[in-house]
């Protein structure tokens, strides 16, 4: 019996073990393909069409602008925000939904900045999404006190007393590796600082509190682990106690106290609504709205146990069959220290393997220079399919079959 | 034979002479509503569900992260601008697409103080769309050196060596008055101004040409004329004359000229694809696209002139047959200076008529404090029912039946 064989029995037991195996069932599931990215794109859950099918030859094409209030359009941030916030720790009518991440980072910023002035610094993580530090240098540009300087693991010594806001993501979207909320707001905090927090990739992944770590913002995308679907709004959460007099830059009419008063001054909502900015967009909250409904029936924490349990089983499967040193572990080792994704470092040709992962229907993807990266959406990805995953990668690494594969210029979606 | 009967006469011939009529089976229209508020959203086109079914049970749950490429959802951001750009007069890979009004006007007005310092004066009109004066206070507060004034109609003595920019829209939203954009912004340039357009209410309603205005910048929205949805994605248009350099404060990754390399400085894309922010919104864009297609088709001088015949013709049958004095016009009188909207002045009852008009299945929409706003939208909006929904009003004047409606706190959708 073969080592990878192992795998395969080992697979075919934790399945029948899996609890949340059913979960699978509700979303639509190609056939050929077997798909390990979800933490970019989540799949669609199979009652979407019909969700979208009463919105639009229903609700828009027959109920018209009697929608907004009839079919409780007008609320679709604060409702969907509802639903969100039980899975980060937040609290009723304290998210609210729309807009983009990259948007609501802007906005987060220049709020901290406001908020936390005389001082002047962010600090931005050096190894931040892009968007994250790209904001942040748009914010030092153009508030005229504000400046920016990025760290690189070290918090601690990077903090000083001008530090207004600390950025962050709680999982790094290459190697995985989760931050301790709790432990660097308390840190950020003793120094002065506030803290914003991207949690893009933690949130539906692994556990997330907002509130139990008493952080200052949040902001996060819904088309990953929420399975919004591509392109689907971001939310917000700021901290209650910055909610009075809260001073944010995006005054939009949806988030005026009485939007339809069209009055020539702006008065915020109370609560999260004045984070509403632009008109919702409501085909995207209805469709987020249908996906995140699974999540009221789900066990969050025996979600998360099988994250690491199915992150822990591909980095076995992997790294104890392939060959000796061909590739390594990108991010921590211990799964309770990792997001539902797992990132591979490879000397050569990691993007003509994923190339050649792509031909055999293994979708994850490729993070340059170096970093293959596979993700493992709980709700719907099996061990037996991780297992069938582990064996292609190991047998291209093994055979080097890959260098047979056409090269193209770039992955789909990559 | 009465007044009315005339007009219903009236209307079969014009119906029988329309040449865009059999435009509007490309819609979906309920058979018991006169809907007159396309205004303010747009109705499907019938071909919608399809497209977006497609997209869902497709692209999305078979295609999979695979179709940011290959189904085109990465380009869609211009894809659609593209389709816009000959409706306001721009040139090809000039309009990018993405976020809402608020956002983008946000980012206009910050672009326009960055680029016209050290001028600092934001001069906005008095009366314009609420999310046009907040984002401007909010600029105001955010640049230190920024201040904001507001003028109400006479622009030439509000120009002064201080102004910065110039915040209009180009249909006013109550009134329907059009203004001038090449005149205004000729005006605005002689004094060193830059103008910042709100086009919501012209595009696709009344000819806009933004290149032969040679204005600054042009952002709009998509759900009234344009008919993409509920919250459908707005446009940003920005003379390539200020492209080069550009400084805007929503450095989003998408906008960036190779958003994959995840650099950690931001280079922009070359073109209005610097002005995709977050990730783009699919399901909206691609519904957009769809209702975007009818364009292609259509002669927009003889759409225009549909839309002033439709507003005329409504004005006048109101106007001859209302009981003396009811109600006032509120806007221009000539259609040749008036959007695709009529709004009429009305000093009791307004909110009650409008209520009244709904149980007869006419749908406008009412305006604070004594505005009844009905909107024709020329593509699917015939004369017949303009004239029936004149008569409802008409007989609700006359015989003071809207007295006997129960009152309920709100219409919907306002």
């Amino acid at each position: 019996m073969t080592l990878l064989t192992t795998f395969t029995e080992r697979a075919a037991e934790l399945d029948r073990n899996d609890k949340l195996a059913s979960f699978r069932e509700r979303f639509v599931i190609p056939d050929d393909v077997i798909y390990l990215d979800g933490n970019s794109l989540g799949l669609m859950a199979s009652t979407v069409p019909e969700r979208l099918g009463h919105l639009t030859e229903s609700e828009w094409s027959h109920g018209l602008i009697r929608s907004w209030s009839t079919a409780g359009w007008f609320d679709l941030p604060l409702t969907v925000g509802n639903r969100i916030a039980p899975i980060i720790g937040a609290g009723a009518d304290e998210v609210a939904v729309g807009e983009s991440t990259s948007v609501n980072l802007f906005r987060c910023m220049v709020t901290a900045m406001l908020h936390n002035a005389p001082r002047s610094t962010i600090l931005v993580e050096a190894e931040n999404f892009p968007t994250d530090s790209y904001m942040a240098e748009s914010v030092a540009a153009l508030m005229p006190t504000a400046s920016l300087r990025s760290f690189d693991e070290d918090l601690a010594s990077a903090l000083d007393d001008d530090v207004a806001l600390v950025v962050l993501s709680h999982v790094d979207y290459r190697s995985a590796k989760i931050r301790d909320m709790a432990a660097i707001t308390k840190a950020a905090h003793a120094a002065g600082a506030l803290v914003l927090w991207d949690i893009s990739h933690s949130v539906g992944a692994v556990p997330c509190d907002v509130t139990g770590a008493d952080t200052d913002f949040a902001v996060g995308c819904t088309y990953k682990y929420l399975n919004g679907g591509p392109g689907a709004p971001a939310f917000t959460w700021i901290n209650p106690r910055h909610m009075d007099n809260l001073r944010q830059p995006l005054l939009g009419w949806m988030g005026h106290r009485d939007p339809f008063a069209f009055a020539p001054e702006y008065a915020p909502a109370p609560g999260a609504r004045q984070l509403v900015c632009g008109t919702p967009q409501v085909l995207s909250l209805a469709t987020l709205d249908e996906a995140l409904k699974i999540w009221d029936e789900l066990d969050l924490d025996a979600l998360y146990a099988k994250g690491r349990a199915l992150t822990e089983f591909f980095v076995e499967a992997v790294m104890t069959t392939c060959p000796a040193g061909s590739v390594t572990l990108a991010g921590p080792s211990d799964p309770y220290e990792r997001g539902n994704h797992v990132s591979l470092d490879i000397a050569e040709g990691g993007f003509e393997i994923m190339q050649a992962l792509y031909e055999r229907g293994v979708i994850g993807d490729f993070r340059q220079p170096s970093l293959m990266r596979f993700g493992f959406a709980p709700l719907y990805t099996s061990f037996s399919e991780v297992a069938a995953a582990a064996a292609h990668l190991v047998d291209l690494l093994a055979t080097g079959a890959w260098r047979d594969v056409a090269p193209t210029e770039r992955l789909p979606g990559t």
